[in-house]
C-alpha cells in the first residue's frame, strides 16, 4: 500500500560505497574525522553548510544553556524508565526526550512559531506594534504567550538574558531578537503578570537570527536534553533514585474513586 | 508502593534556586553559557570534570564519526514515524533511537565491555594472548566478535582506521586501543573470515582510553545519533521519503499465510 | 519547580494496600480477574463503569477492525527496531506506535473531533446542512476531510462499511454516525474524487454513539495495534524480515547531494 | 547496505487487496469485524489458531491481572509525559511501554525464561528436585528469583494466587505451574526471606501452560498495561497530576554535587 503521493526519491545527507563515506559533500574519514567539531558538524549534517563562526558559537550557547536544568519531568520519566530496564539505555533515554513535548522544553518550536508569525506580520514595519497589538489579542483571547514566562525565575531567566546578550555580542541580533525584546518589553504590563523572556524563547529567537531553520528548532532542544539526560542515566546507574522519585510521587496522590463492594458470588 | 531498597536521596548533576542554576559545581549562566562549547560540556554533564583538549578532540571525533550513515534502519524508522505524525518530532527522533539496541549502532556498548573483559583477563599481562585465547573462544562457540567485521565495509573500516590513528597522535592509545588491535590483529586468521576492526569497536576502545566509563559508553552513540537524525527529520519535513520508504519495503515481502476461506454463516 | 497549578492531587483509579488491589470500586482478585474479559475491563478501566453488552460488542468490532493491516510503516518501524534490538520487546513496541501519529492510525482521533464539530454546529438540527457546508469549505481550503478516503480501499473501506453496519444491528447508530454517514453520501460529489468513509471515520463514529469519551479516542486505535504490533514482533523473532525491508527501503532512495571533494590538506 | 542474511522475506499474519483484507486465514470483514472479541482476536493474531474457551480465559485472566496497579513507575512517566505534550498520546503511551523493562512489569519474561530452563533441567522428571537445587544456587549465587517476591504484597500477591486457582478450574495447569508451585514451596526456607510467588511468575506460567510461546510472553504485559495506560492518560487529560507528581518527586532529592563557585572574568 502506498500512502500519499511522495514522488522525490532522494536524500541529500550522505551515501556510501565499501570504502567511502559522504556526508554533505564531504569525505567522512578523510576530511570530518577529527578536523571538525561536534557543534560544527551538527550544523553541517542539518544545514548541508558549515557555520561561521558565530554561528557555531551562538549554536554552542543555546545547546549549553538547554541542556540540563535538574530533576525536571522528562528527566524523571527517564530515570524511572532506566531503574524499571536497567540494561535499555536507549528505551529509558527516548522516554525522556518523549517528555519534550509543547508545554515543556519542546515550546522553543512553538515560541518559534509565534516570532515567525510577528516577523511575518511586521512585514518589515514597526515590530513593536505588531508585538502590542499580538499581546493585546492574547491577553483578550486568556491565550498563553509563547517565549515569555517562567514557573521558577519569574523575576526574568537569566539563560535568556545571558543568549540575547552574546548575540548582541556576535553580531547576530536581527529582526527575531527584536520581536522577541519587543514581546519581553510590553507583556508584563499588557497582560498584567510578571512575563520575563524565557529561554524557551530566546532559544528560537537566537537561532534563527543565526540563520537555523524553523522547521528545524526542535533539534536544538532535543540535543541539548540528549547530553542532559546522558548524565542522569548515567548517574541512575551508579547511584539509581528512580524509584525513590516514584514511590515520593505515589504518596502525594490520593485515590478519590469507589471503595472495593464486597461481590455477591456470580 | 517502594520498589527496591534505593537510599542515596541524592543527584550531583544540578540544582536551581530563583536567580541562578548551578551545574556540576558551574554556574550555568556566569560560566557556560557562551564560554564553553557543547562537546565541552557533555563530558562536564557526563564525567563532572571539564575535559583536556586531547579528551574534547577524541569525542568529537568519535560523535562525528557515527552521527550519521545514511539510510540505516533507525533513519528509516524515524522518517517513517514523522511521515505519520509529522507535529511530533520527539516522537520521530525516540523511534529512531529506539533502534540503538545491541545489534546496530549500540553495539559500542556491547564492544566495550568484551574489550574490558580482555583487559582485565589480561591483568596488566599479555593482551596479545588473551585476545588470541578469546578469539579461539569465540571461533568454537559460533560467537560473533563484538566491535569487528562490518557488512559494508568489509575490507576495513575506515570511520575505524581513522579514529585509532587520531588516537594515536592525541597520546590518547592504551591498553583498550592495544586489546583491540590484538583483537584486529588475529581475528581474520582465527575464525577465518575478514573481520576487521569496525567503528563500533573503535569508539570504545578510544572513549576508554580518553577515559569515558564504560557504564556511560551508549551516551556517545546516542547522542551522536540524535545529530544524525536531526538532519533526517528536517529533510523529511522539507522532502518527504517515509512512505516511499515503506512502500518499498512493503514490496519485498510475500504474503505466505493461509488464504481467506469463505466461511459458512456461524 | 512547580510547573502549573495543577491542584487536584487525586486518582480514581486504583489503589491498594499489602493484602488487596482495587480498580475503579472492584476488588481485583476477588472480583475481577477470571470474572471479568478484557474488553469489559478496558471499557471499566477507561470509563469506570463497565460496558453493556451492545457497547462491549461495538468496541471489541473496532479494536478488531484496527488492529491489524499488514506491513504499515508503524509495523516496519517495529520490526526494524526490534531486529536492532532483539532484547527489548517494550522498544520494538514503542517505536511501532509512536508511528500512530496524526496522518496514519492516530487518525480516528482528528475524525472524531471533526465529527463532534459538526454535530455542535448541527445544535440538534439539520446535520445535513451542516455537513454540506462544511465539505464545501474544506474543497475551498483544499483541506483534508479526517475519515473519508483510503490509499487502497478507494472504492470503500470494507472494514468501515462492516463497522457501520454492526452499529446499526446494536442499535447503538446515533448523531455522530448520522453526521458521518451524510458526510460520506456528499463528500465525493463535492469534493470531486472518491471520498468513502474510511476505518478512522467509522471507528470515532461508533465509538462516540456507544458512549466513549472523545477525549480517550486514541486509546482505541493504541490498543488495537499493540495486539497486532505483538504478532509482527513475535514472528519477526522467529523469521526476523526487519533489515530486509530496509535494505529494500534503502535501495529506492538515490543521493542527490553533493559529491565528496578531494580537499588539500589543512 | 544488507546487515545480516536474512533470507526468508514472508509474512504469514496479513495480506489485503484493493476489497479485501486477510488475517490469518480469515477474511477481516467478512469473518472477523463484529463475530470474534478482542482477546480470541490477540490470541489468533500471535498464535495463528483461535484459542479454546479455556485458553481465552486463562488470556483473559492473565491480562486484568497485570493492566492496572495504581501509580506505579511507568504510569508516572506516561502521565508526566502527556503533561509535558499533551497532543501526542502515542508519545505517552510508549513513555509508559518503555518502563516495561527486566525489572518491574516486564518481568514476566525472565520468570518465563526461568520456568522454561527449570522445566527443561526436569526434563520430564523430579521437578521438585530441580527447583530445590536451582534456588540453592540462587541462595549461594545471591541471585534474584525471578517470578517470586514483592516489595508491597510480601505475605503473598494474591493476583497470583487467584491466576493459578483460575488455572486448576479451567484444567490448564500443567509443568510451568507445576515448576512455579515448586520454587514457591521452598522458597522462603532456602533463601531465607518472604518470597511468595508473584503474578509475573503466575503469567507465564499460566499462559506457558495455555499453550502461549515462550517468545511471546511479554507481548501480553504489554497490552494489559496499555489499556491500563489509556485509563491513567485520559484522566490525565481531564484533571492532570503529571506535574504534581514531579514537583513532589524532585523535593525527595537533594543535591550534593559541588558548589558553583565565583570564577575570574576570562
Amino acid at each position: 500500500m502506498r500512502i500519499g503521493k511522495q514522488d522525490q526519491a532522494f536524500t541529500a545527507i550522505a551515501t556510501s560505497d565499501a570504502t567511502s563515506i559522504t556526508v554533505r559533500g564531504h569525505d567522512l574519514c578523510g576530511d570530518l574525522i577529527g578536523k571538525i567539531g561536534f557543534s560544527d558538524y551538527f550544523w553541517l549534517l542539518v544545514i548541508g553548510e558549515k557555520p561561521t563562526e558565530a554561528q557555531r558559537r551562538m549554536l554552542d550557547a543555546c545547546l549549553v544553556a538547554i541542556a540540563e536544568h535538574g530533576l525536571v519531568p522528562s528527566v524523571q520519566a527517564a530515570r524511572m524508565t532506566l531503574a524499571a530496564g536497567p540494561d535499555a539505555w536507549q528505551g529509558a533515554m527516548a522516554a525522556g526526550l518523549l517528555g519534550m513535548g509543547s508545554v515543556v522544553a519542546g515550546s522553543s518550536e512553538q515560541a518559534g512559531r509565534y516570532l515567525a508569525e510577528i516577523v511575518s506580520r511586521a512585514d518589515g514595519g514597526d515590530l513593536e506594534a505588531v508585538a502590542i497589538e499580538s499581546l493585546k489579542e492574547h491577553k483578550a483571547a486568556r491565550r498563553k504567550v509563547a517565549g515569555l514566562g517562567h514557573p521558577q525565575h519569574s523575576g526574568g531567566d537569566p539563560r535568556a538574558d545571558r543568549l540575547l546578550e552574546l548575540a548582541d555580542e556576535l553580531g547576530i541580533s536581527g529582526t527575531y531578537i527584536g520581536a522577541l525584546r519587543a514581546l519581553g518589553q510590553h507583556a508584563s504590563r499588557i497582560v498584567e503578570r510578571p512575563l520575563p523572556i524565557n529561554v524557551s524563547g530566546a532559544i528560537p529567537a537566537c537561532m534563527l537570527d543565526a540563520g537555523w531553520p524553523l522547521e528545524a528548532l526542535k533539534a536544538v532542544p532535543l540535543l541539548a536534553r540528549t547530553a542532559g539526560l546522558s548524565a542522569h542515566l548515567y548517574e541512575e546507574s551508579l547511584r539509581s533514585i528512580g524509584f525513590i522519585l516514584s514511590h515520593k510521587a505515589d504518596l502525594a496522590i490520593e485515590y478519590d474513586g469507589k471503595p472495593a463492594k464486597q461481590q455477591a458470588a456470580e
